[in-house]
């Protein structure tokens, strides 16, 4: 036997999740702040925190785009670039049921960036925060080598009565239910990258769900006022974010991926690929969630966007999703989703 | 006359604040959020946000630091690292006479990334953050090539009947004070940067100075509770920190360069040198605000730092500040302060 050194673990071997648990464990150890981590309705692990004031639950989310990891500049213009970065974060307050209220930019740009092109980032950002009625009401700009965008929205439940959606309330039985169509935004991001054609109204529409997506916060809404407990956004891909469900609710999860809505017109440019894209994809921002099938079925009733049921809770192992096709037969993914620290 | 073409304007050549301008006017001509934004009390250009709620004015800053812009892993550890970036958002909740309640962390690094460094960096932020009673609630984790760490933090006013203290709101004839020694944190960077030599009481309050300042919340509060009006934190330096109040004032100012309260430890090392360092250096973390004598001199009772009178606001040119040394002789600064994209 040689001579043994333990190379230290790098963030890209723990993976996003490992190091948030570290992460995690180091927060909850502080001596100080005890009383004030204790009133904390949600922490780190969500799509948003949440904690009790005003008579209303506070809700509050960060998230960062970085050049040439998250986005292009080569397939992304400005505009969007500011619509995406606004409409990520506003999609996890629309994934607790909440409303979303101001919004605070921290904006890192290198020093050679045109100033139009900052404008016109901005304009994207406020056109989509207008859309929701929020205000942008502060930040910071500094110089950076690579564009690094990171935007913090608050907001609140809108009611003292109603619970925000937690991904930890999946319950063994539940129905497991998405809004809208899958897949569309990853052959969006393929179809632009590769710089593939397509027919006009599915470049359209691809490119609208990679480049301009909506958050869901009108459907949010209604979840949380017709009972739904536990939800996300889909940001790493439905199976991904329902694996994030099953882990923090101590869960398992079956889905028949017949039933998984897949974008139609993403099938019918890249036909059986799509399924894959719907599955594993991200960047959707659709809304998963579980709930009884009259809950859905109230939902369905409530909402104008599509309301799929794709599966169901089980008590089975905590974290693990499995896929069956319409015979039943197990089904598997080349690829579970997107990993934040694969390089 | 040749061909001309007009280069489009780039950050650099506007500034921070020419950019910031631009920026606001993009925010405030939106159609949409406007009675949202009629409710904010303070917007971009300040220390921190702030409209009303729960009874009390809420707070928020956010505010990043980017790998070897605002510093270089040759001269941080990761703890420092962290520890500053919590710092340099609690004192702009101190700089509004604010209390901190809750942070949001995005965290943007290379997948290569010891997992322990980023630990050692919570650890950091941890420790100053749970000093002040604040709860790390949230945040966001995601590969960059550059370290970027942006923190947000919320707080409120503490009360319904004090106001916030706004860059805006200095009068002529108010006396111009500040917290504290300044220069130490630059004379750390110099120390630091190019490993110069001191005597160890000297290296140990440099090197604090720089990579672990003391917000300073607590006087914050006692400054909101005795009546000051207008308040900055001096992150880049005394006299362009004091233009900023200026500005936003409408007001000139006059500052009597024989008052300011140089480091003694800095002046020991560095004579004369540290007078510039003083004026100009920035990243002290110190407060500066402007009230009346009598005011100030209840605040010299409350607190227990140094509080020094160092000019006076003037009814002179908007923006403009003005240095006289101890004969009432015009002084002048080689360099005015940090420039956010000086390249």
């Amino acid at each position: 036997m040689g001579a043994c050194y333990n190379f230290p673990m790098k963030v890209s071997d723990a993976g996003e999740f490992g190091l948030i648990n570290r992460l995690d464990t180091v927060v909850n150890s502080a001596p100080g702040a005890r009383q004030r981590r204790q009133q904390l309705l949600i922490g780190i692990g969500d799509d948003a925190a949440a904690w009790p004031g005003n008579g209303l639950t506070q809700l509050a989310t960060t998230d960062s785009l970085i050049q040439d990891v998250h986005f292009s500049l080569d397939t992304t213009s400005w505009e969007e670039l500011g619509w995406k970065a606004m409409a990520v974060n506003l999609s996890d307050i629309a994934a607790m049921g909440g409303i979303p209220e101001y919004a605070l930019i921290s904006l890192a740009i290198p020093g050679d960036t045109a100033v139009e092109d900052v404008v016109s980032m901005y304009r994207g950002m406020v056109a989509l925060a207008a859309d929701f009625n929020v205000a942008i009401a502060g930040g910071d700009t500094c110089r950076s080598p690579v564009v690094a965008i990171t935007v913090t929205v608050l907001g609140t439940s809108g009611s003292d009565s109603l619970p925000v959606l937690a991904r930890s309330g999946a319950r063994p039985g539940d129905k497991i239910a998405v809004t809208g169509y899958l897949g569309a935004a990853a052959g969006g991001l393929k179809m632009l990258t590769q710089k593939l054609d397509a027919k006009p109204e599915v470049k359209a529409r691809l490119s609208q769900a990679f480049l301009r997506p909506c958050p869901r916060i009108t459907e949010g809404r209604q979840l949380a006022k017709l009972g739904v407990l536990a939800a996300i956004d889909i940001s790493d891909g439905l199976i991904s974010d329902l694996m994030h469900i099953c882990e923090m609710s101590q869960v398992g999860a079956r889905i028949e991926i017949d039933r998984v809505p897949v974008d139609p017109l993403l099938k019918t440019w890249l036909g059986s690929e799509s399924l894959e894209m719907a599955l594993a994809g991200g960047e959707d921002y659709e809304l998963l969630f579980t709930a009884s099938t009259d809950i859905i079925n109230n939902i369905k009733q409530a909402v104008s966007c599509p309301v799929s049921i794709i599966g169901e809770i089980t008590a089975g192992d905590a974290g693990k999703v499995t896929m069956v096709d319409s015979n039943g037969r197990p089904f598997s993914l080349k690829k579970a989703g997107w990993e934040h620290f694969i390089t």
